[in-house]
């Protein structure tokens, strides 16, 4: 590599950096991408890629009109990419069943639903009786269900690559296997990147490095804690058809993917850095999928992987500019909302870096002021 | 399997038989397909997808002539399909250019432009420097090339599939790792199928067994000679796309897919039944490769694989009814034509099999007459 | 292949065709073996490589005979193979715990050890606490354990690459990919063997094909049952061994390898065709391994797989010369047993080729008379 | 993991820590080795397991003997670890042939010869025919070729492997997926170190992190320089044997290995961080072995792969303690006789840590005192 300026540089491969990469390429400006290893190698591969923007954000409601904002790019996100890619990202809007196996989850489903639908989103109250003509294989055990209509799901790691693959058509470089050592900073501003093969001069950076956001920047002195939540996942093969919507309960889903393919997940290990799929793990998620869907155990075994999801202490992602050093930009921390959230983090983020105030509020995920500096020897 | 009547039996999940019991479905008749391992496990999966009607059909004008029919259908067959299973078959349609590296090869490729332009087609001759502008990775060396705009491709294993899921949704059932040991025949007339697990009886069957079909047959009598031609391929993969538009040259093509993926073939050795890649024919594609396009040595090796193309002694798929065997249908022996005909086998087979006369002339096709009898103990 | 002459061909690459072909070439015949896919590619490399002759042959006595006496061949095959072929079988022998989880499973194992005792072999009652001293991560819930400290295991797809590279460094001559039609006949007699290619002139035939070995004869008119029984397993990898021993208990056997490998088995699915491995199978045996060895379920999962074992009517193995053709010899049907039986297996069929008397008595394994003629067209 | 105390701590999961920490468990010292990724997983099964002490060592003559000393240690390793991991680590001692196939390269080999044989070692010159009775397949170009009888080779991820699960059965302990933040220091000696779980306290680091030792000492201000040097190989398979003796050539060598497998390689890129196998780097080996050996094109295909071989300034391991920092040992830097070294490296770093002084002279491998502090923000 040569030391070509770029006007930004994006650490980080995952979907919302090659989505920030995209939004960025759109907007011609100079961009490069560093991955430490290849596209979408960790979280971003291992991802159902439900878009689960009703099943899921009940907690901060800014989080969820971010959520349900960035859902409605979808189709136009996915037209985009397999016209500039000619990657298909899979996407299908056939909506989702959050499951209720006992009386109380079929309380809290239900409230749920008024709460929706207050919001102005559809969701509805299925009998036993109705899920089950909607889903025939559902174990008869189910009590009911929330129906969510507009739920959908896409390919992850083919959404990934197609962010990434549009931005190179569009002028931006990716290099992968790249070794960050430090950001290279003058007078609290971001001057540029070092990496093994020597100084990138650039206006801003963008750090879209998941779990490893935090000892990327640890170097710089500055501490922005990002955590692993490792999730374990399987899936299964089916020659015909078993499901035709995602099936969502507590502690377990199934999402059914193309070619006969049912993603069964997750698991969720806190500060789990391993790799390592457990038996225990899968052991777990085939009882809890037989509890739903009876039939699945005559599926083909398929598969097992596991991803590390990037988690805050605050339960909220890093989207802006950090308090304490100019033209430095994070994006991390998503949690299992990645995939959901990444066409909408490319927005904000690409305005970010133009100088731009975003369209959306985005005040609750600023970066925090408290940085401690960096105790080595 | 129960002892279930089926109006039609398939046997064979290539990308043929796949694409029979997708109109057969469609046509709303009953239909099993019976596959001897997976869908697609075989050539139907080696291909690369190529759907060069003009560059290599000019042997037999009837091929020709059904080949670009066939290539006619792919926009509405990739529509189809990925209504019905979800997946996107990768049609694209960026044209082809074939090579000419020598003096030699420039004018029988001119000749060819004319007979193409002839025929209606659109095919036109470009300098060197012409294609070095529509390909700037192209070799200093090319000589010139015919440009073909029409010419595409697909990706097969996907199409095989699709066709297959298709035709599951549409009511047809698909068994794999069947083991199909001889046809029943009354009277010269096919009333089941023996498999491992007893008889199916049905009204037609349909052979479209590839490299498998003569064996099949025998047991029963009848003669259908078949034979594989070995190619081995390999693909590279590359960040930034090396090609736009499929490269051919005698004995070498470069076929861009998505991904950044370029795949590489193919040799050709007739009888070979074993699977193996050897490095004898690895080595001798890159150099032909290099010739074309030098940068394609910085590419990321992927990997190497092999197929067995079926063919017949008259170099023509055989498409019909068996002469000596009512009820017994026969598309196999497509060679390296199996993905650029199969909407089009699937569509006369569909009628020959409902004894409707097929829209376009097949009887170049037949079944010969010549039948041995099987000479066991 | 060219027509070169051999005094006898085996068909079928398993570890007992492998055996026979090793012993045939340690006698300086001229041998050849035909083997439909690759070496190993079936039933032979799917086994956990048990050698427990003790722990499940209690119902024919002279299998258990033949059993233990292959059993005492190992220690010098496991020398010889390493010679010859640079391959170590992974021999292995620590014993093996038969698990009571039942009273009635105890006095069951508490007879089966006085017979044992009565045969001369090794077998002893451990308690629970025995047993959980012996190996520690053993469930508290284990109620006692029949304990064979003379049982091993090997690894079953390196003994019968070992076998194969060790006849090939003898002189033997293998070919993969290899289509044979049927056998040449003549007066009730052997003579040689159609593939594809042509016919092979012989002197005898050795059918070794496993579940293959019905269909293969069938184009000769002769009956020779034998069924499919699929069995599927997974294994897992620890970093620090869970086990010494192999566990065995009705359902489930836990086999510990080389590099922190632990296989588990196996279901019995009788007729099953197909190589898919089922959800409910490995969730089945999942919760099998966790009541006998509650830490695996921290261990990690490695991966599934299938295997076919041949199993005959009778439940005994063939081992002989067909009743109605001369110079055919069948060694098929071992169902679980293949592995512990292959060296004299390969020994017994080497004698018969030759023309010699075995030194066991196989009366019992002889080849049934009864043959069925070939119903086709 | 708890804070418990160690003795020593290992960082580096390669072929070297695992070594060390074999030999440490053997002195009955508590050592924990610390992992970034999985046991093996760089250069240490990229390696093609050549012992070639007289191959290639001839510019140092420190080097030489301490290579030649440890290609003695092999057969007693191979033992032990057999014995306590039961795994074979593939040590074949058939001799090497180093071949000219210019009159310039027999000359350099003779001169060579007369040196090693000065030096007490076995090496003699072969002429062309002498070479092709030794090993037939060689091509009719050879001049002739230098004979090293006591060369050998093993399969180095098992070799690696075989340490670690030996270490641990001597109660060594493994953690895989560690993420070693930084040492810690006091008062210039070592007293811990740091992960993402905390501090770990210990009195000696032993860093074995091949190409990784330079960014893991970064942060305590030590400067300790290691570069990568890519290298591409790949292998294909053979049903017989083509080759016995390893095969060597300047920028190319083939090594026979178990299963009929031929390991060829491997190009020299300084710098290259990425693991990507280029095809220009396979087609430049394909055309080497060619010239080899031209039998090898009818070989099958297997795989390709890359590794990076650490390498120094003044291309000499680091062996060692570190200067400023007591109780921080280094060994690293083994560039392409990791495998080769490891039995002495383990010895020697054993007895650096237990404060004795080695039985070889090892002042040439001294970690260098110029020591840069670290430049951050």
């Amino acid at each position: 590599m040569k030391t070509k300026t770029y006007e930004t540089v994006i650490v980080g491969g995952g979907v919302i950096g090659c989505s920030i990469a995209f939004q960025l390429a759109k907007r011609e400006t100079s961009v490069l991408l560093l991955e430490k290893e290849r596209i979408a190698s960790q979280a971003s591969s291992a991802a159902a890629g439900m878009l689960g923007a009703q099943a899921e954000l009940m907690e901060s409601r800014t989080l969820f009109e971010l959520a349900r904002t960035s859902r409605s790019l979808f189709p136009v996100v996915s037209a985009e990419l397999k016209e500039l890619s000619g990657i298909d990202i899979g996407l299908v809007r056939k909506g989702l069943l959050r499951i209720a196996l006992t009386a109380e989850e079929a309380d809290r489903l239900r409230k749920h639903i008024s709460c929706q639908q207050s919001l102005g989103e559809q969701a509805e109250w299925l009998t036993a009786r109705q899920a089950l003509e909607m889903e025939p294989e559902l174990s008869p055990n189910v009590l009911g269900a929330m129906y969510i209509p507009d739920d959908g799901q896409v390919v992850a790691s083919d959404l990934t690559n197609a962010f990434a693959r549009s931005a190179v058509a569009l002028g931006a470089e990716i290099q992968e296997f790249a070794d960050v050592e430090h950001l290279v900073v003058e007078k609290e501003t971001v001057v540029g990147i070092k990496t093994k093969d020597g100084i990138i001069p650039c206006n801003q950076v963008v750090v879209a490095a998941g779990v490893g956001t935090e000892s990327l920047l640890k170097p710089n002195g500055l501490h922005v804690p990002v955590y692993p939540v490792k999730g374990e996942c399987y899936s299964v093969k089916t020659s015909k058809p078993l499901l035709e919507k995602t099936i969502y309960t507590d502690g377990c889903y199934l999402v059914p993917k193309r070619y006969g393919e049912i993603v069964v997940g997750a698991t969720v290990k806190k500060h789990a850095c391993d790799r390592k799929v457990t038996l225990g793990g899968i052991s777990s998620l085939m009882q809890q999928a037989e509890r739903l869907l009876p039939s699945i155990m005559q599926a083909e075994w398929n598969r097992a992987w596991s991803g590390m999801r990037p988690q805050t202490p605050h339960d909220l992602p890093y989207l802006g500019e950090h308090p304490r050093c100019k033209g430095l930009f994070i994006a991390a921390g998503h949690y299992r909302n990645g995939i959901l959230l990444s066409p909408i983090t490319g927005i904000i983020m690409a305005d970010l870096v133009e100088g731009k105030t975003p369209r959306w509020d985005i005040s609750a995920f600023a970066i925090p002021e408290t940085v401690h500096s960096y105790t080595g020897v």
